[in-house]
């Protein structure tokens, strides 16, 4: 049996600490800014030489959050109905687990990359770089199957009093109120706790987003309070 | 050291059976056509479902070819003058060869799909499929960096009256002739063999292209002549 040994060539700082509401696309929150920190044995000063010219790069990356040893053939993707096969979803439970994200380089400092629009979690390891090359990674007239046909879905996100009064306490708060909103605006819960039987199970959430961990209650099924924000230590804070 | 284990999903069967005159982009030969022929531990049958639907696929692959066991943190794009990054090119020797095509897909029957525009090598592993997703895989305003900046270049090809005999020969003419036309027109020459000094060393070349071997000849810089075709066993053909 062919086996293909792959080394991380770096690793993801991100706003985003666990899986719960981090974007399920790239692009989708702007204001999801992160790093791409390369190992020196790729000889970063070198071999990014030139990639500052590019507006988006391809971040091919381990999905290492799988727990799951095994994958199954068919899925159900977050805004459908029905199963697919798992070859025609975006899935990260795959038979090799490799991810594919376009994200806007903004700048390169040494061995460090900064990006926006990422959807990827913290300590993401990193397998490759590539540029985006409109050329070759656009076809003409490619079309979406399934995905094309699902609208896509934003709930309606209010703040407590509260909850603005300990976001007026972020030195980055113009920059984290729309990424928190926005994250959540899009509906992190599982299928399983949607509707009303999900209702009547959880209201409440919690989920750690930069250097807060951000309380929210479902007030129906597309409306949702932040109801209040409560600090971490800022030692793994990524700004 | 984390390491990441990969284990080929599939296999392509492709036109191509050499790295000299495959194209370095996918879509640029329409009429490079192909199959991904998956294992049966990957359960296509199911695994498969609804991919159908997609227009394009993402095909990530191994670069299996690289004789190579260490990375330049430099290289010489093939259209430029000037040394980049690895990560600022599309190279195959990277520290994780890790190759990534999107590719329009014609059908799908049991595990094989039937794809187009393809720009891999016959044999080549295939480590995942992924649906082309326009909404995630096309960023807003992406620009291309250096790429955007070099003109495409086409060779004019002629053929000689021999090889439209040989031509004649073949069940798939009709095919096979742009085929071949536009593979050997983006001129497969490494560098060194470009130019008058490159003319002077060597001007005739055989590349092997499905069943045949393709002879041709540079008349100079810029124009090839087909002088014949060699026809080989058809027993590992494609089609």
């Amino acid at each position: 049996m062919t086996l293909v040994e792959m080394r991380p060539i770096g690793f993801v700082r991100s706003s985003f600490k666990e899986k719960f509401a981090t974007p399920r696309q790239p692009g989708l929150v702007e204001e999801a800014q992160g790093r791409i920190v390369l190992e020196p044995w790729v000889q970063p000063e070198e071999s990014l030489a030139g990639l500052e010219s590019f507006s988006h790069i391809w971040v091919i990356f381990h999905f290492h959050r799988n727990s799951n040893k095994n994958f199954r053939a068919k899925v159900l993707p977050p805004r459908s109905d029905e199963k697919v096969g798992l070859f025609a979803s975006r899935s990260p439970h795959r038979p090799n687990p490799i991810g594919l994200s376009a994200v806007r380089l903004e700048k390169i400092e040494g061995p460090v990359l900064w990006v926006s629009g990422l959807d990827l979690i913290d300590g993401t390891p990193v397998l490759d770089l590539k540029p985006y090359l409109p050329d070759a990674d656009v076809p003409a007239r490619a079309s979406g199957g399934w995905s094309g046909r699902l609208p896509p879905r934003r709930l309606e996100v209010e703040w407590s009093e509260r909850a603005l009064g300990d976001l007026a306490g972020a030195a980055d708060r113009a920059r984290l109120r729309p990424l928190i909103e926005k994250s959540i605006a899009m509906d992190p819960r599982p299928k399983v706790l949607k509707g009303d039987k999900g209702l009547a199970y959880k209201t409440d959430f919690s989920v750690h987003i930069e250097d807060w961990d951000v309380k929210f209650r479902y007030l129906d099924d597309s409306k949702i309070l932040i109801t209040h924000l409560v600090s971490r230590s800022s030692e793994n804070g990524l700004l």
